[in-house]
Formats: C-alpha cells, sequence, structure tokens
C-alpha cells in the first residue's frame, strides 16, 4: 500500500461537501502513491469507490443511503469528473469482503461470506472466486435474515431480524435491558452511569476488563449471529466465513460459542467444511477491495492468492 | 422427450435391487429414444443422476442418504457399468432446478432458487447462470435454514428449521393439532376419522372442496414459507423462486400470502426485482435437470432460452 486516508463522513454538511471531501483525499493518496513508487500520471489507472446501498453499478448511482440522506445520487461520475479518472462503484460490503479475500483473512478461499458487524449489518458474497451481485446488485443483505419471526422489532420494521439482535445497537439495547433488570456488571461505573453511552464497544472492553455480565451478554450475541451464520452457511455451503467490526474484539468470547452455535444448528457436512475466522484488514478491508474491484472490472478475474503462499 | 419411465425406490429392498431396478429403466428408456428418435447406440452419450445427498461429485459416491440408508454408495460407478455409458451424479434437488432453468419456469433467468416441498424441504441454486454447489456439494440445504431460534422441533435436532414448519410432514401434524384443539373442517371425515392418514396432499384437497380451516393451515404455511424465502431473496437477490411439490396445487392459497409476507420482509430492492412461481415441469424437473447436468459436465455450459422465446 503506498497511501491512505481516513476522515469520517460528516454528511451533515450534505452530499456536495462529502464528494469534495472525498476528491480532495483521493488527489492526496494519488500524490503519495507516485511519490512513494515512483509512478507517472499513467499508472494511476482508476478509481474504485465503496458505498452503502442499494445501489445501480451499471449507473454507478447511489440509489439510495438513509444513514446519508442520498437519494438516486450519481457518486461514480461525480467522483470520476473531478480526479479526472474513470471509476467504478460496488456496495461497501461487497468492498470490504473483495478485500479480505484478495489480501486479507480470505486468502485462497473459493467460496466465502463476509460479514460485518456495526451500527447495520452488512453481508458480502465471493461465490466460485468472484462477487456475487444478484439480479439488481442487492445480494448479501444478511441482516435483515429472519431468526425468530415474531422476534424483535427491527429498524427496517420487521421482526425478528438477525440486526435486531447482533448489530452494535442491538447488542448496546440488550446490554442495557439487563443492567436495568439490576445485573451487576462494570458497565455502569465504565459510563458514569448513563446508558446512553453503552456502545457494543463497552460491552467488549468490559468483558476484556473481566466483566461476567458483560461476557453473558457476548455469549447471547453469538448465539443469535450463530444462528444467521448457521443458515448462511447451509444454503451456500462457503469455505469460510470471515467476520469484521469492532466487536470482534472480544477474540474468544464471541468466536467460542458462535462455532459451537453454528456445529448445532448448521447442515454437518457444510459446517465441517467451513471456518469461521476475524477479518485480517480490519477497516482497511473496503479500500483494499475497491481497488481489487476497479482492477476486475477494468482487466478481468484477480486470483486470491492462498494463505499458504 | 423420447421416454420417460418412473417407479417408487422400494429401498427397503436393499441397494442392489435399487440400482438394478434404475439399470433397467435406463436401458428400456434408451431402446424408446432410438426408436423413437431413430438414434444409433453411437448417439446415446451417457447418463445424468440425480440423488437426495450429501454427496460427492467428483467420486460420484452418495455419502449417506437417511430415507434411503445408503452411506458412500458409489451410485455412479456402479450405474455407469451396468449400463455401459458415462454418468454424471448430482444432488436431486440441484437436478430439479437445473430442469426447470433449462425447459421449466426457470426459463431464462439468470439467477433463480428451487424449493421442493415433499416429505423434507429441497433446495438448488442457479448463480449466474450456473448451478452453485459450494465448497462441498452441500449447498442448498434451505430445509435446515432457521427462521425461530427457539420453535417447533426439526427431525434433525435443531429448533425452529424451516422444514419443521412447512414441509409436507410439518403442514400435516400443523392441521392434526387444530383438528385437537376442536377446530370444525371437513378434514376428518375426509380421513374415515384417522387422523394419521391426513397429508398435506389431504389439506390441499380440503381447501379446493372449500374448507376454510384447511385455508388457514395453508395459509400459516405461506408465512413460514414466507419468511424463509424473503431470507432467500434477502441473501441472493434471485430473478425468480421456483416453488414445486404436490402442495403448490393449493394454488393461490399458498402463492398469495407467500406473496404477501415476503413483500413484509424481504429487503424491498431485491424483493421487487423478485417472482415467485410455480414450477411447470413438476415431477419430470428432476429428470430434464439430470440430462442438462451431464450435458454440462461432458459439453460446457448450456444456455436457457428466454422465457418470450
Amino acid at each position: 500500500m503506498l497511501g491512505m486516508r481516513s476522515l469520517p463522513t460528516e454528511s451533515q454538511h450534505g452530499a456536495k461537501f462529502v464528494v469534495d471531501r472525498m476528491v480532495e483525499m483521493i488527489k492526496s493518496v494519488i500524490q503519495d502513491a507516485k511519490r512513494e513508487g515512483g509512478f507517472s500520471d499513467e499508472a494511476v489507472r482508476g478509481v474504485g469507490l465503496g458505498s452503502p446501498g442499494p445501489l445501480d453499478r451499471s449507473t454507478g448511482a447511489v440509489i439510495e443511503t438513509p444513514n446519508l440522506g442520498w437519494r438516486n445520487f450519481p457518486l461514480r461520475d461525480l467522483i470520476a469528473n473531478a480526479v479526472g479518472l474513470e471509476a467504478e462503484l460496488d456496495n461497501d460490503a461487497n468492498a470490504a469482503t473483495l478485500g479480505e479475500w484478495w489480501l486479507g483473512a480470505g486468502r485462497g478461499a473459493s467460496s466465502l461470506v463476509g460479514l460485518t458487524l456495526g451500527t447495520g449489518i452488512g453481508g458480502g458474497l465471493i461465490l466460485d472466486g468472484e462477487v456475487y451481485h444478484g439480479t439488481s446488485d442487492a445480494a448479501g443483505e444478511i441482516g435483515h435474515m429472519t431468526i425468530n419471526s415474531t422476534g424483535r422489532k427491527c429498524k427496517c420494521g420487521n421482526y425478528g431480524c438477525l440486526e435486531a439482535y447482533a448489530s452494535g445497537p442491538a447488542i448496546a439495547a440488550r446490554a442495557v435491558e439487563g443492567l436495568e433488570a439490576g445485573a451487576a456488571s462494570l458497565l455502569p461505573d465504565m459510563v458514569s452511569g448513563d446508558f446512553t453511552r453503552i456502545t457494543a464497544e463497552t460491552v467488549s472492553e468490559a468483558i476484556l476488563a473481566g466483566d461476567t455480565y458483560a461476557a453473558d451478554v457476548m455469549r447471547e450475541t453469538a448465539t443469535f449471529l450463530g444462528t444467521g451464520v448457521a443458515n448462511l452457511i447451509s444454503l451456500l455451503n462457503p469455505e469460510l466465513i470471515v467476520v469484521s467490526g469492532g466487536v470482534t474484539r472480544a477474540g474468544d468470547h464471541l468466536f467460542q460459542p458462535l462455532r459451537a452455535e453454528v456445529r448445532k444448528r448448521a447442515f454437518s457436512e457444510a459446517a465441517e467444511s467451513c471456518r469461521i475466522v476475524p477479518s485480517e484488514l480490519g477497516d482497511m478491508a473496503g479500500v483494499v477491495g475497491a481497488a481489487a474491484m476497479f482492477r476486475i472490472a477494468r482487466f478481468g478475474p484477480l486470483t486470491s492468492p492462498s494463505t499458504a503462499a
């Protein structure tokens, strides 16, 4: 990697502000690349963009992003024109999964599912060595898979979506419910009694500080997540599931009960041939994958080096 | 189609009996094809086999079939040697889905999911124009997708599998539960009071005879099934879902509430671009698909003619 920039979106300043900042960052990364790598202008071929969806890859437009407030927003062409390079747009979760497959935890896997636990739960699918997009670029909406048809209310309006149990805010909400019911925990002290400050990260930190209640919350999270992951495995029989997001800092407190639930629920032939691992690239997976995505779109399939290499 | 034979498996007579019967049927179908189509021996190139799984396509062995009692059974080579032709083996649900894609309800679709409602719930995936097998030939186990993590007990040992709600025996079991609780229905008379004779087909017949209770059971079935189908759609964004099995005879009593539940639960971009239709080939889908599967394995990708053609 020759250059890397990262900034918060600050979408409250409007779409033009966000695009201007992206263009600035792209230009400055290109300067880095030319300086560090000794590249000429001609060596820089284009821009790969990952954005929350739904989006239309053929037109390069973001159809709608509730969090950013964009609607039918021609992100790809705005960036391409401002930077003076060709650009390609794909879903951010697809890009992150592709990044892990190309240079991260998914190297060498022919089929893998990427799962990002954050404000929501994002998913990307690489099947038989290629990103699978579905018929209208909407594949991979793992967060809205129903695991309890009469369960917790989800922000999407339905009941029992995986996201309603295992997203960051859902983990925090479940932690607070127990505290309000009187559970003994380090958590209240960690947020000076202000439960609204509890996040999934706070829960992870409490676990590392030895908090039993927080570990229980994480074990329950892993059980819900394991139900969703078991569904993915029974359906897609992937070689690998790569889990990313801040909550993976809980390490074995998350992964051990997650793997146990999967072994219990998934079709056994499929469970036995699937490994469940944390991300290696973390927050960088998306930009690495966006670069890979541009290369694939313009120059054809990439191969993922084997983990043994 | 130049010839077709169909017989019950009668697996209680043992594996040799079943294989001998299959060989006999294959030979007699080849005779039909040569007579009807005027083909020479050389024109008959091989045998496509669809079997319950899990199985290993590379060795042609069935790993285990609880219903038939086979274990590490070299079905492909036994048939190939006895018939004197090359053979290929794939999962029966994959074969049925491929059949619908090639010549049935799935013609022209780039990505489709086939769902067979019977004793269990089988699934096949065609993604970007090819059967998707997964990393160990186990993809498509839709029946064991969890839709209620603390729900009905499934034969597989887990709780809340789709199959525990919407397979034929599960539909019958739910119908009987209501009758035992005193529901008014034509069903008891249809089976002379012997509830053990109630099957999903009996429920479908009662609906056609105007039975309101049976229609309620089917509506409930459609709701469960819709939850599972919504999961498939959110995850795979297919163009088409093809539903087959005796229970599809319930027609709109099944498909209307099924589509309604999907619209309610699936990621909307994906739901809008997906049609949910009944099978066109019915019981023939598997053999049509097995033939297609042999052709693909030996002679490369087939194209599916557009439905408009």
